[in-house]
């Protein structure tokens, strides 16, 4: 019997569902499988709903400075609920928006929880439903559980947060980012764990709407993957606002009590206690490989992701996998690509892995934080004699006229041969700002041809060709 | 005697004193001459005082548009005076941090008209005052009148506002950028003459700002110089917003009377008079040629503007010209690099050209404008196959996020050889988010290239990968 389908891919989320329409367009019979909501994530509890409460806490931060700029308003207030639900309603949309592409690419949505039986064949039975949200309904048009059929199965599947023992998140005083998304009104304090992204987004979400926030990092640094003259200075923002940080700190215990929660958090020098209506937990995420029939096919785990070539191919042929369940940058632009290779690896197309050390990074905290490739740490480590340039927010005239006199651009360069190693930013709209690089890294560019480019002015975007000019003692605004 | 400079830099706007703190860096023994305030009119009446209106425009709208964000106030106003009070200090703030760059780069700052006597001799003499502005007073430090030597003269002394024959500025009725950026009040109605980058910010503040107004534009494309798909959706978005546009439609007639300006305006089919408080004349700039002594030594001139050889040379040797003077297009970040690039050239260093096809214009209107490269118009006029694509901003993630779902990214690709002929760009952050795009023509970057580029989820310039594969039908989102 014939194949039902060229291509299943298991998980509706970024990488899965891009996968599912790049396959589409290519002429491949697809479907995709998903146990939840198309969008994965991402769309639904991550990227895209926090954007929106983050755009809800911008704004309100405008306001409340409407002074500075000349306006004025009394009784600037929110509505807890209604932020939440503007933001759902922009998941919402996005969610059927993907429904609708995958549709226009004639790809199948088939909607449960899929196992891989053996290869080639795909069992989906119906939905569990998830821990701590409410049941989702099938998509519109979606098949139902069954036995399935192809040639190739993508594995894409996502990561869920990480679970500590004895901090085990109950959806009502300890939160994980599904929680904090749909917050039923604004907790007085919180007790954000870890200060990557996830945890660190929260933590300026909740703080603009003025709630008392702690923030506790196992590591030294916060945001421990950026470089750290850039997390040091977000550190000192944050502290302005009015955060807590307590790095190379642990939490040895969480109690919950009437009121709230109380952590005992450990420096190595001294113990103490925090204590807050609610905490988040933000130690990272985990791949989902359980269930899926990995283990019994023999696909190759390792730290518990799936191990491919970079092609997205397992060690099991017709088996493959991308996204965060192939490991690590977990971040949903990786994922896309990933898939993209991966469906295009299958077609025969010539296809090459990604650069892991090209793929930016972004955290959407106020200021905003954005990076590309190595940190000045990384770069000395791997033996680069480095340049390093920097240009502040404050010589820039848009900044000024923004209001936003805050921030740096920070390159690194290789001493010797001029290559962009590396860029990283913190201020307004970094986030907008560090594609520039990332084309400017892909296409192997020197200081010579960046210092060439004429940036628009005023921009803050020629803050990052200042960055490059200062690295090689020329900076004019400086 | 030996000459008492290297380099005059006459004009201290964003060309002349760009090229004498490069001067500065390479070792020349440099003074610029300033009859009005140093950054030019970009600093101080252009570029960087509008962007400040402009924000407190953009805070105010965000303002009025609370609800949407679950955001409440009430009362919401503004305080004309607070607003130019505010732009007024953020060029008075760059303006003093421009003396300072240049002090910092050992620059003479000489105060006062120059005029070029003879090729190496630069007489100063008191500054007038400016016609519709109060009296400056000489920058700290500054030097005065005198005569000055120096073995290579720059002229940078930039462009006025064209006045045209019967519509005389007069500062009060009818304004050009230097009253439209300090109204005493807010007019209630205005009329625009000119839809160009200065026309339209205007128009655009101040409709914001809840004024009546008219945009008459003798051509029948709004925004002339951009892509006309891109000019069609500003038009569309503008009369959203209640601005009435009058395109291919010349004013034959203005008449003040004591409640404001009447024009008489004729579309070639009806003629129709518009009232207002105001009108603002912006219709173009002319170069500040006159009385400098040009004609006398026989430099060059053609079209209004001083002729040189790309690296900012004239025909007469030790007399150079960059920026607006020396043609166009009139932005100041051409106007910088042409200042670093005569200033090397004056050194020895190996420079070349400026490829003027690759500088970026940006309008900060709301919605935002930027492009660089060729139109598709004028693309396909000098003979290329292209290939075009397009993104709107609806498919976007973070877009929706912010509530920003109108715009479009435009590429254009040479159809035979891939390469990028063109950027265009309408929505939110299009003017941070162009340089990429900048970058990627510098780089002679092509459509291949710029898929393989990982831009961040979720940004704005994710659009720009979208374009890019939609061009090559390959596009995702849409």
């Amino acid at each position: 019997m014939a194949d039902q389908y060229d291509i299943i891919v298991i998980g509706g989320g970024p990488g899965g569902y891009v996968a599912a329409i790049r396959a589409g367009q290519l002429g491949f019979k697809t479907a995709v499988v998903e146990r939840e909501h198309l969008g994965g994530i991402c769309l639904n509890w991550g990227c895209i709903p926090t954007k929106a409460l983050l755009r809800s806490a911008e704004i309100y931060h405008y306001m409340q400075h409407a002074k500075d700029y000349g306006l004025s308003a009394q009784g600037i207030g929110f509505d807890a609920a209604a932020i939440v639900q503007r933001s759902r309603g922009v998941s919402g949309r996005l969610n059927g928006g993907v429904g609708m592409l995958l549709k226009k690419n004639k790809v199948d949505v088939i909607f449960g929880e899929a196992a891989i039986t053996k290869p080639g064949e795909v069992v989906v039975s119906a939905p569990k439903k998830p821990a701590m949200q409410p049941q989702h309904p099938a998509p519109k048009g979606a098949l139902g559980p069954g036995t399935y059929s192809a040639k190739h199965i993508i594995v894409a599947t996502g990561a869920r947060p990480r679970v500590l023992p004895g901090i085990e998140p109950d959806g009502k005083q300890i939160w994980t980012y599904f929680e904090a998304m749909v917050p039923p009104e604004m907790p007085k304090s919180l007790i954000v764990m870890g200060s990557g992204a996830i945890g660190i987004e929260f933590a300026s979400f909740y703080r603009t709407m003025g709630v008392d926030v702690n923030v506790v990092e196992l590591l030294p640094q916060i945001l421990p993957v950026e470089d750290a003259e850039i997390a040091g200075l977000a550190r000192k923002r944050f502290e302005k606002q009015g955060i807590k940080i307590f790095s190379g700190t642990k939490v040895t215990k969480v109690e919950k009590g009437p009121n709230g929660v109380s952590a005992t958090i450990d420096d190595g020098k001294s113990v103490q206690t925090l204590q807050a209506e609610r905490l988040i937990s933000a130690v990272g995420v985990v791949g989902n490989i359980e269930n899926l029939g990995l283990e019994k096919l023999g696909v190759k785990i390792d730290r518990g992701t799936i191990v491919t070539d970079g092609l997205g191919r397992t060690n099991v042929p017709g088996i493959y996998a991308i996204g965060d369940v192939a490991g690590p940058p977990m971040l949903a632009h990786k994922a896309e690509h990933e898939g993209v290779i991966c469906v295009e690896t299958i077609k025969g197309m010539h296809t090459h892995p990604m650069d892991k050390g090209m793929i930016p990074g972004c955290t959407y905290c106020h200021p905003q934080i954005a990076s590309v490739g190595l940190t000045e740490a990384k770069a000395k480590e791997q033996g680069f004699d480095v340049r390093v340039g920097r240009f502040p927010f404050v010589g820039n005239g848009k900044a000024i006229a923004l209001g936003e006199p805050e921030g740096l651009v920070k390159t690194i360069f290789d001493k010797k041969t001029g290559q962009l190693l590396g860029a990283h930013m913190i201020g307004a709209e970094v986030t907008e700002l560090i594609q520039g690089f990332v084309i400017a890294m892909n296409l192997e560019t020197t200081e010579e041809d960046l210092m060439h480019a004429v940036f628009p002015h005023p921009t803050l975007s020629e803050m990052m060709h200042e960055s490059v000019l200062d690295a090689y003692g020329r900076v004019i605004h400086m």
